[in-house]
């Protein structure tokens, strides 16, 4: 298992990590599989999306924040219930194709982290299994 | 990696692609294994869900516009951050179980690519690996 | 594949599988690998979350009943198009990592049947694949 270091800046942001995904298969020997990426927190989710249109991004924080506001009749005290029923919607995991030593991505998608209680520094792990 | 074509008819429906999955895996050779279903698109996702009522398919496309409706205070200009925020929130991909060269589902489900912003062609890509 | 039966008592729930998929996991002699995790019903699905403090379980619950109502506008005539509608939006599936004959999770991470439309008896099919 591989891990990477992510340092998000704001409460809520969408972190286009596909460059350092890139980089990790083409530092493998793997050419064919399937690449697991995989957010080890409960505050924090993966998702793939647009990565042309930054408003893409922007939009989807928003629309997360009016559905799933900050302040609401939560139980849970440490005052981010919002991050965690967002994590479980978003999904804390994807996995993606590997071909020639390539992720296979559609003409728009980038892989991104979903920050939803930062800012800290987030972990995700890779795993990479042959065809 | 196999590529299916789909053809959809509307801006927003689910179209059961299950029939076309289980002929791809009766294609093979691979019998047992995991068959992982990915969508290249960023507003055009890949649920599981019930395929005996038509109404369920309905019920989940009418409840996801009320909550995300077409025109909001979007800052995305084309028109289309609803299917983008749908999206991520149905998921991309998936993967099923093959046994016995058959998708083993429960028994009400099906496998459904989720148009969010059709009428359009979307490809699916498969990728079966053997256990 | 392994199959896991889990009783469920209320209509929704999120009840904690970790201990009994840890188990499986060390009954197999696999030490390294990756397993999936399955719900094969289309009213409960599985997720990833915090399994420290349980109101953030009845926070994910509420929040959701708050979004997708019991009552509704809905087609489906079996009283359950709710539990539907959230089965998609959680997802029916996870993976997770296996090393050493462990389940790798987050420090704070639970892996949890997402019940919507009980009580019942529940199946999880599981998948170990190794490395």
């Amino acid at each position: 298992m591989e891990i990477l270091d992510i340092k998000t800046s704001n409460r809520e942001e969408l972190i286009d990590i596909t460059p350092l995904l890139m980089d990790f298969v083409k530092s493998t020997s793997v050419s064919n599989g399937i690449l697991f990426i995989y957010s080890p927190h409960t505050t924090c989710g993966i998702t793939i999306n647009e990565n042309a249109d930054p408003s893409v991004k922007s939009d989807i924080i928003q629309k997360l924040k009016d559905i799933i506001p900050y302040n609401d009749r939560y139980t849970h005290m440490e005052g981010n219930s919002d991050a965690h029923i967002k994590t479980s919607l978003i999904g804390n995991e994807i996995f993606v194709c590997i071909e020639n030593s390539d992720i296979v991505l559609g003409t728009w998608q980038g892989i991104f982290l979903a920050e939803f209680d930062g800012p800290r520094t987030r972990k995700v792990w890779l795993n990479l299994k042959y065809t």
